[in-house]
């Protein structure tokens, strides 16, 4: 096998996840081990740290403190939204030449993947020799070809602690609460919180996706009819949910959750939380009905990591640099469950993942497009890792009453 | 010492916390080794569940049990938002007599302490032999007499490692984030962010409390400077922030932040920092601007909780049922530091916890009212129990450019 000799880039991109520096540190410490591998450089927020030649030298730093930022949330390279079109990736390729840039990794979702296959090419093109993968990262899950991506299971369970909080506090304080959880297009975020249903009555009630037209009526009714049975509701909804054309149901209720130029905000706010409790407040006369909107906590949150999602991120990371360096393969790695619970990488075209969305099968929803199915929740527990809690109840009996009833 | 024979009751009011189950489980486990309790009974929805007869007979609950609930947060028994009139406590009174109740413990902030003295006083001028304890429990901090109170070091966790988590997210994609934390009057959950401030330019680098009057024109000037020196600012604001008279400041902006009756909602909903994201947006031409509201997963998110805060919950409910069946006293256990780290529980006169409420001390404000100081981390430090965490950064140094800059 002949060698190919020179530099290595790892970049970040996109949003930040729980694990996303495990995959770093684990290209990092994986490549360092390469004879041929004449520096390890990390691109400073993503692929605009590249065009502006902001890298820093991971070949000088130290492995204790490699291990400590592997177990710290949030991409420490910094990230970046560039999207980059073929002008920007003709400056990325240049700057890499120049730097005698021999291997490139991504570590970031479907946009990214399209980042490095555009490079790729022109690297192709140009006849020189080159390896570029994509490392898989994103709390959405929806990368195709992979069983699920790094950085979903921290945050499913992350999702999944929230609910069991917030079903606690529900029956303690009854009411509806109505909790927004990430996702745009894909539901299995907001899916994670059905884990928080241990008893028969437990919360979450009702779990609205992406992947199935909302119509208001049939959120109140399927409200209405908790509410009557149980006298309170738990409602895990997906901040993309959408009518049947695909419209985001916030957009349509616009005269609703107002700004101060009347602006609608999709992300990032709790608008759709507030739609819908005024909804609730307003159709179905129920006076406690409450909303959180789980924002940014769901991707940063320190302290709350799956060690099944850390060991795969860190692997597919090492893995990469392995595909790379020892093989000479170009993609993007993949994660292939192979056994309850076990998982193999794989190295697929890069063709085949960018620009392209996983969703919720139709397996893993129910009839009603209200919830989850057993399939989803047996899909999903091996990937929430070891030590899950569970929450308890008093059993105790009810004691005899004394006084008259009238 | 005669020995007063009789049930016990013990229940839970007000909001949720991680630990309030703990303060339960160590009066229920400790009543039931004296022979003269009859009964131990869990009112069911706290006062509301007296009134109406509804109680566990925790007696018969297994051990093994009472502690796996113990470590589950929010109220077991259930909670109320009641406030008992001296009326309602004449009921209380009366079903307590009716069931032989010599004991009762109440788990919950100062309005349940201005209960239990009520009862109490009702017991005293009918001669009945009674003794009422109410056992402190606010994630807000902020009982008097009580150098903390448990469930606020659980819930001061959660916001350090939610900031921990924001700061890193902000620092990977930068901009501007207003994280909105708990406390309407007093500001000790907000200021728990500051932990969050590891290395010197780590957020949050703005904290807003109730304690300080709040002035936009400030706010705005104090962003606008972190932003120009560090290109990121992250700021935590307690949703109880007012002006120089008390008004809170939603209430000031509210065409700013309105429903769909032109309602403006103080809690629960994410208004306050909507409000907060669009005042930096029109004004200081920020574009990348987002908030969080912690919500209600700061009292009851499972799987984040202070090792020492779980200690003390399951000592103060011990030390109740010592203080009153053992010791005949009435009042409200406190919890005094003796040392660095160390605690004492005394029993204090109802009518000096009841309805009163503790503010941040000055010591702990920075002059400017923007910040916490180094006296408020050093109090805070030993409460967030062992194994706290930390974000760790790279440290290595940026490589050589090559390309010439224009």
């Amino acid at each position: 096998m002949d060698k190919l000799q020179g530099k290595v880039v790892v970049a970040q991109g996109g949003g930040p996840t729980a694990v996303i520096n495990q995959s770093l540190v684990g290209v990092v410490l994986e490549s360092r081990k390469f004879p041929q591998i004449t520096k390890v450089y990390g691109a400073v927020n993503g692929v605009n740290g590249i065009i502006n030649e902001r890298f820093l030298d991971l070949t000088q730093e130290t492995t204790n403190n490699l291990e400590r930022v592997a177990v710290t949330p949030s991409s420490a390279l910094g990230s970046t939204r560039d999207k980059p079109d073929a002008k920007y990736c003709e400056e990325i390729f240049e700057v890499f030449r120049m730097h005698n840039v021999r291997y490139f990794f991504y570590i970031g979702g479907n946009d990214s993947a399209d980042t490095v296959r555009i490079v790729n090419e022109q690297a192709e093109k140009s006849h020189y020799e080159f390896r570029a993968i994509h490392i898989p990262k994103t709390i959405d899950n929806d990368l195709v070809l992979n069983d699920h991506t790094p950085g979903f299971p921290s945050a499913a369970r992350f999702v999944a602690q929230s609910f069991i909080g917030l079903n606690l506090d529900n029956r303690a304080l009854p009411g509806v609460h109505i909790g927004v959880v990430m996702g745009r297009h894909a539901g299995f975020l907001t899916a994670a919180s059905a884990v928080a249903q241990k008893y028969p009555d437990d919360g979450p009630h009702l779990v609205y996706l992406p992947e199935r037209p909302f119509t208001m009526e049939k959120f109140l009714d399927d409200v209405d009819n908790v509410y009557k049975r149980l006298g309170r509701c738990v409602v895990a909804v997906s901040e993309g949910i959408q009518d049947e054309k695909g419209t985001p149901i916030l957009t349509k209720f616009k005269d609703l959750g107002c700004d101060a130029h009347g602006n609608v905000q999709l992300s990032g706010t709790g608008a759709l939380g507030e739609l819908l409790v005024q909804q609730v407040k307003n159709k179905l006369q129920v006076s406690r009905v409450r909303s959180d909107t789980l924002g940014y906590l769901q991707r940063s949150f320190m302290g709350c990591v799956s060690d099944v999602d850390q060991r795969e991120a860190r692997e597919v990371g090492e893995k990469s640099a392995q595909f790379a360096i020892w093989h000479d393969t170009d993609g993007s790695i993949t994660i292939n469950r192979t056994g309850y619970y076990s998982v193999d990488y794989q190295i697929q075209p890069l063709d085949k993942i960018a620009a392209k969305t996983k969703l919720m099968p139709d397996e893993f929803i129910n009839a009603q497009g209200n919830n989850v199915t057993p399939d989803f929740k047996y899909y999903l527990q091996p990937l929430l890792g070891s030590s899950m809690i569970e929450a308890s109840r008093l059993r105790a009996p009810e004691a005899p009453t004394i006084r008259k009833k009238d």
